[in-house]
Formats: C-alpha cells, structure tokens, sequence
C-alpha cells in the first residue's frame, strides 16, 4: 500500500488550522503549531497562495483562508445529489412549519449543514451552509448517530462537551437517547446546543436504505415545543419530508 | 526563488477539473486530461480522499469533490472583512430595492458571489454565494474591472463570450463601458448576461481607497429599467450602499 502525500497532508492540515481558532496567523505559528521547519511551511503556503487556497493580509503578511476554497465548495453543493433531491422537499417544510429547515451529513466528528431554508418571516438570518453542528447534542446530530454506524463510533469516542445545563454528555445517558431516536424515528433537542432553541429531525435513507443525512427544524423552544413536548403536527412535518427524499433518493416505501 | 510544490499544484488542478464540467470522473479521465500517468494521480487523490477533499461515488468508483471543500470555503466566508461589513447594508439594500443583493470580489478571471441576499419576497430563491459571475457582461464585474486594474488586465485578456445578443464582446466598446462605468460610478447590465435579467452595482472602496469589490442588485429588467434605463432610486440606493461599506471599510467620506 503506497504512503499518502506527505506536502498534501500538510497543506491541508494548514487550511484546518486557519479554518479554526484564530484564522489569521503568521509564517512562525503556522510553522510552529505544525511542528515544521519555517523553510518547508513557506514552501507549502506559497504554493497554496498560488492555487487561491489562502491569501495573505497585505498588512501584517498573516495568512488567511482563499477566495478559491469558496468556489470549490459551492461547486461541491452543485454535485451533491442528497441536496438537490431535498431542495424543494425543505423548502415546503419550512414554509409549513413556519421554522427553519437543515439538511445535514456526517462530516468528520459532526454534522456538515448542507442546505439551510430561513424561517419564512421577514427576519434577517444567518446562512449556515457549511457550518459545523455538534453531533451528541442536535436533533440531526441525534438522528445521524443512532442510524449510521460510522457516526455513531464517532460520537461516542468524541468529546460529548456539556453545552448548556441540559446537554446529556454521559455515555449510558446518551445510548438511552439514540435508544429512544431509533424507537420512534426522529430525534429531539431541547435547548441541549443553544439556550432557548429547540430542534427536531428525521433521518434519510437512500435506495439501499442506508442512512445518508437528516432533515430537521430548528427554532425557539417556546413555538417548537409549547408545552414542553414537540408539537404533534411539527414532527409529523418533519419525518414526511424525511420521507419523501428518502423515496426521492430510491428508498422503498414500506 | 524556490518553486513551488508540483504535488500541491496538481491537487489544486484535480480540485479545479472536479470543480467543471463532468464533475464525475475517473482515475483514467483525471490523469488522462492532466497528463498524469495513473499511479501518479491515484496517490494524489488517494490523500485528497483522506483529507476530505475529494469523494468516491461507491457504486462508480468515480471521484467528485468533497465535504471538507464545503466546511473551509464557509470558514473562509467567516473571516472576510468586506462581506462581514456588507451584511447589513447589502440587507436595507435588498430591502429597500425589492431586489437580490449581491456582494462580490475579483476571483481569477471572474466575480466571486461572497454575500446574496434573497429579494425579499415569499418566492424560491437559489443561493449564489460562491458562485462565478462573468466579469464582462454583469453590473459587478463592470464596475469591478473598470475599478480594479487587475480586473482590466483579466477581462482584456479573456474570452468576451457572446451570453446573449447585447453581450459587448468588442474590446473598443468594451473599453468605452468602463469609462462611461468610471464616469457615473456605476454600472448596468441590461440583459448582457442573461436574457430578461437587469443588474445595477457600484465600488466598494477601502481606507487606502482601493477598489476591493462591488455591490449591486439583480432582477426582471421590466422591474429594474421600466423605460429602458435603471429607476433613479434603486441606481441611488444602490451608490449609498456602496458608500457606506466602503466607510465601514474606512474609506475617507470624500
């Protein structure tokens, strides 16, 4: 079995690097963090600032993340069939739950938010497409780790980090979660990632009825869960939308 | 002066192959248009493959572009300066106008979506952050390569394509576009880009008053130039926007 790409893994430890934490840094952190001689880090950043991967602040010479890594992931959305067979399907979902809609896919030790349709008000919203949601403590996070395999090893050798009061974070606790999200077929967080949020999602399947994503809502726990429960009518929303990608993407009915 | 990786610069041109186009190929595609022998470009894609880079379809064997590009293009949105700043003008701009906001910078030969805005009405809407616009035939890529003389240089040396019959393709009056477009301080596209559609931009300046990108507003060109020429208030509406970036940005107010 022939070695990986050595100048490659490094290249794209450097883009994770300035993707998180500070973002902007220089030629000496960069080299030091990755534990590289100075000489091989600039090597690996000029050829990446040649490519468009990242770009170099004029002033302080720190580098940051290019224009091209935007282009590149925009292309990705354009390929991705999951999203394209639930563009229309997320889209009536959020206009009849009146909440935002997410799709999402396991990437790496979370869940990659693929598609975003904002909440059908007139409110200014963030778009969270390419965003990274926690996968212990969202109701697509919940809905992708007790249905894939991959994501569930991941989820619990992870760090299950206590984000408010009622994040379950305990092993045990947490396999009697995806238990019950099995049981019944969708998932439920209840201000366990964001105080005074609540989310709600089903998982997808495709023709080998694999699981493949989750489709959810998100929203103030107050209007998603009046009484403390979910709203009947909002997890019926949810899990026929998850259906009808799944049959979309060739699931059976039955 | 030390070269560059040859590795890195051949991912990169992998990544950009994936990026058109098919979007799907295989080992011997890929390596056949890069000349490449195939045990040379298995190596490469075998890494961008750990690295999340790219994807291989499991029933083709094809690759395609993966998550990871998704995740850093996003984070590279969190940190740019300029959209940061335009969110919320770009926002009273779609409001106020009726119309699609969009933010956008010089990316290689073309204009990079980085901030869109929704017209702000109930109707389906495809994002366009990250997306390429041509930078001879928009509003934005006018203003931007009649401001930004590296843009010049790019969209003089381009290919001028035809997009529908009042694309100007003619270098003579192309020129005569950028400066009647530097004399106004603003630029229009009346169905030179796509049939039916209008777009309306204006520059976006930094404190050290160099051209950095434009803001502009797209829609039906029945709605954006009734009698033939823009509406008065939205060319207004779109100049202020500009200008308050740009002060946001630092630019002097004069």
């Amino acid at each position: 079995m022939a070695r990986n790409i050595q100048s490659l893994e490094r290249a794209a430890a450097m883009l994770r690097l300035l993707a998180g934490g500070e973002r902007r840094l220089g030629l000496s952190d960069i080299a030091s963090t990755l534990g590289l001689a100075k000489g091989t880090a600039h090597g690996i950043l000029r050829t990446l600032q040649a490519e468009g991967f990242v770009e170099q602040e004029p002033a302080s010479g720190r580098y940051q993340l290019g224009a091209e890594l935007l282009r590149l992931g925009n292309s990705y959305l354009d390929v991705h069939e999951l999203r394209a067979r639930a563009l229309v399907w997320t889209d009536d979902l959020a206009r009849s739950g009146g909440e935002a809609a997410y799709l999402g896919v396991l990437h790496q030790q979370g869940v990659l938010i693929v598609h975003h349709v904002f909440r059908p008000d007139d409110s200014r919203q963030v778009l969270e497409v390419g965003a990274m949601h926690p996968l212990h403590s969202t109701a697509l996070g919940k809905v992708i780790s007790a249905f894939d395999p991959v994501a569930h090893s991941e989820v619990l050798e992870g760090d299950r980090a206590s984000l408010t009061g009622r994040t379950v974070t305990e092993a045990a606790a947490f396999e009697e979660v995806l238990d019950l999200t099995r049981a019944r077929g969708w998932a439920l967080d209840l201000e366990e990632t964001w105080e005074g949020v609540a989310s709600l999602a089903a998982p997808v399947h495709d023709r080998r009825r694999m699981p493949v994503g989750a489709v959810g809502v998100t929203g103030p726990v107050e209007r998603l869960c009046p009484d403390g429960a979910p709203r009947t009518e909002l997890v019926t929303a949810v899990r026929d939308c998850a259906r009808a990608v799944s049959r979309d993407l060739g699931a059976g009915r039955f």
